[in-house]
């Protein structure tokens, strides 16, 4: 695809000059997103501003045939915003405003393009919680709807998707639909808002979203465990589960993660003497409660094979754990020539046995695989290091290893995104995962929407 | 439709015949649900055992071109399992087994006819919670996740929404399918999990289900609070809301329904001399905790209109007060000859305006209309009485009243259903309020599932 004058000059007519790049004036940054392996440029790149914009340029674009894909802040893993058949590019981060915080439903609306530590901060700052809690703090929240973002606290609180009250969306014909609203249930036909949740700019284009908050809990604690291997640390967590305690995060890492984010941020991690560590945190309304949570499990895992329990309660250590555990995707691929990503999800009680798994088939193929995650909601970081491979060796290895780790996932249950969605790179792991008969319905699905196949065409469950 | 004696004997050979009854055999109770509005006969009636039956005779029935209702214990409200053009009805409260409690895993495995009460129990008598706590306590679990009912709980805990990880299901050709798993995030295309949750049985038929359950609390305490004003009581909630307190359930009542309610159970409500309450329900695992929390709540009460706080606390006034509470719908209906409800659902520092407008369409149409309610997510049962009203004059108020206050809803930014569902009753309702693009997107996807419109035809958003 690439746009004549005609529909190029039509486009800078409805769209300020300001916001509008094309062609070689488009920066390199925008032909892929943070991992690199999926690439192609927009015709035209437009910073959009406003519901009724979007809603202009879809309408033309719809008349037209243009295919049209949005961007959030570019820090997807998967290609899903990267425009691989040309045409336009909408990015949302001029629409980064909070529009309003409702006290009394607890919700805050917003636009697409704020950023997740930003509106993380808005809500702290008015003493409430915004829970989805994804490692990329600096992506949009439409990016973390877009693909469902479920990050560290999902253990207690859940994902994104059920801390989304209400949207506002542009369809590919232009039309500009709201759905569900200020309102904690429903029940008034199919649920289109869960429809969009999660599928990647492919259906819609998401223009305001309506967020629910939690009021922010007094007092949060993390503790800081180390074992002497991984499969101890792991095997640990569903007997945490078993405790009964909430934990909001239960983080798993290993020392060789632990380095490579000491050395990439130069700052020093708590302890890295040890081979593999959980962290876990606790939150609650008082500290008593919240004492007693996190007391009852350490006294758990000291017991059964924990080398030890460190307290991270001050401010200094919280930095120093939680900014180490926020760089390791930045560090690993510092570590390495070039990598991609592995995101399943499995049964908490499986992720012992993936690990494992993962060590094999590092062995096997003689590759470096480090990973680090979610070992309380059964979310997997994969990394498979290409380091000095040659071009040739390297795509060979990766697609076996990744063959057998998608079917793995599968065999114990898993799905093959936890949170980072299908994009472009993960299309054919998810056709064979859920078959045939779901591929068709959910094609059937985006034909509904989307009959001229313009909106991110290529992506998700696309044949092409 | 009716069947013809061929299709009828091959019925009746795959599924054994103590199972099937057929014309006349089937019972009056199978032609309408609990509100008994929406009525029609199925032709023929199978309590069906498993996935692999319902997939066989669904395979027959798509082949056939036989229409298929599935009903669970027929409590719903809004027609949405009667077989209004007749065919084969699958009744599943012989599946009502729970296969599996995985405490590592925090999920129960079930079947879709297990009854809620018997699966609250089963989780309470195991230390676990299943949040979602509709009025109707003998409605089966496939009915709650097919109107994605919401009930007491979803102040704190959410609806049943959040509470389902995966499912297995039988499409209209008869493909089984598996949806979600046994897993906490999920990103991998788009959700059919959530666009079947509330779709009332007509996309697919849910046969298993695998549900999410969080620890039980270890203390749980409600406050019953009487206000001068039903507005008083009401307008209290989103101040309560903004003390960021975590109320479990805030729930409304007038004097009126109580009195029903005494003389339908024939058991003593702890007190009935004011006009209007509250009923708030705080929980935590901590006695202190859960009442620094009341403690707050109750003080701002009192200092703001509230006449009194009653500690509901010993097992004798919780049963009096929440059995009263269960037991609302029946004895208002028990009050009347015939009604029909509204359950909208409304931003929750709406409702006060919403029950004040409700009871000026009492005045201006002479009739009565009691409500009751969930105070805290904003959606309310609110049901017109027809009493001694004749047939026409009760059908043309029902309709105006019902047109007037639909409209209201949608004028503050409600929805049509908090959590009944749409069924047949409601159809013209929801496609005035959510207009002519999202009916042609939903009738898109019901017809991409049901490509012959015979899974519950004529229901939610069918044009018929």
């Amino acid at each position: 695809m690439s746009l004549t004058n005609e529909q190029l000059s039509f486009l800078k007519k409805i769209v300020d000059s300001s916001r509008v790049w094309i062609g070689e004036e488009i920066g390199e940054d925008y032909s892929h997103d943070e991992l690199g392996g999926v690439s192609g440029y927009p015709d035209i790149l437009i910073k959009v501003l406003s519901t009724e914009e979007i809603a202009a340029i879809m309408k033309y674009a719809y008349e037209q045939e243009i295919p049209v894909v949005v961007r959030g802040s570019g820090t997807g893993l998967v290609g899903a915003a990267v425009a691989i058949k040309g045409g336009i590019m909408l990015e949302t981060t001029m629409m980064n405003h909070i529009l309003e915080l409702d006290e009394e439903n607890l919700t805050v609306t917003v636009e697409p393009g704020v950023l997740l530590m930003e509106l993380a901060k808005y809500a702290e700052d008015h003493q409430f919680l915004y829970p989805p809690d994804p490692g990329e703090k600096s992506a949009t929240i439409g990016g973390n709807v877009s693909t469902n973002a479920g990050g560290m606290r999902a253990v207690k609180y859940g994902v994104t998707r059920d801390y989304v009250r209400g949207m506002t969306v542009v369809l590919p014909n232009g039309t500009i639909e709201h759905l569900g609203g200020k309102i904690v249930k429903n029940s008034s036909g199919y649920s289109l808002k869960d429809l969009l949740i999660g599928s990647e700019g492919t259906l819609a284009i998401i223009t305001e979203l309506i967020l629910k908050l939690v009021p922010l809990p007094e007092k949060s604690v993390s503790l800081l465990i180390p074992y002497a291997k991984m499969e101890d640390a792991i095997g640990a967590v569903p007997e945490i589960i078993r405790l009964k305690s909430s934990p909001t995060a239960i983080e798993f890492m290993e020392r060789e993660v632990i380095c490579f984010a000491e050395e990439f941020l130069g700052k020093k991690f708590p302890d890295t003497k040890n081979p593999a560590y959980l962290l876990l945190t606790f939150d609650g309304n008082s500290e008593a409660q919240v004492e007693r949570e996190y007391d009852k499990v350490a006294g758990y895992c000291l017991e059964h094979g924990a080398l030890d329990v460190f307290l991270v309660d001050t401010p200094e250590r919280k930095d120093a754990v939680w900014s180490a555990r926020g760089a390791f995707l930045e560090a690993i691929k510092a570590s390495t020539t070039e990598m991609d990503e592995c995101d399943v999800v499995v049964p908490r009680n499986r992720i012992a046995e993936f690990i494992r798994y993962t060590h094999e088939l590092a062995m096997k193929y003689d590759i470096r695989i480090p990973s680090f995650g979610h070992a309380g909601d059964g979310n997997l970081h994969i990394y498979i290091c290409r380091d000095k491979l040659d071009e040739q060796v390297w795509k060979e290895k990766l697609e076996k290893v990744f063959e057998e780790m998608y079917e793995k996932a599968a065999e114990v249950g898993g799905a093959v995104s936890g949170e980072h969605g299908i994009g472009f790179a993960k299309k054919e792991y998810l056709r064979e995962q859920i078959g045939e008969e779901q591929i068709r319905i959910m094609r059937g699905i985006k034909q509904v929407f989307d009959p001229k196949g313009l909106l991110n065409p290529g992506k998700v469950i696309s044949g092409e």
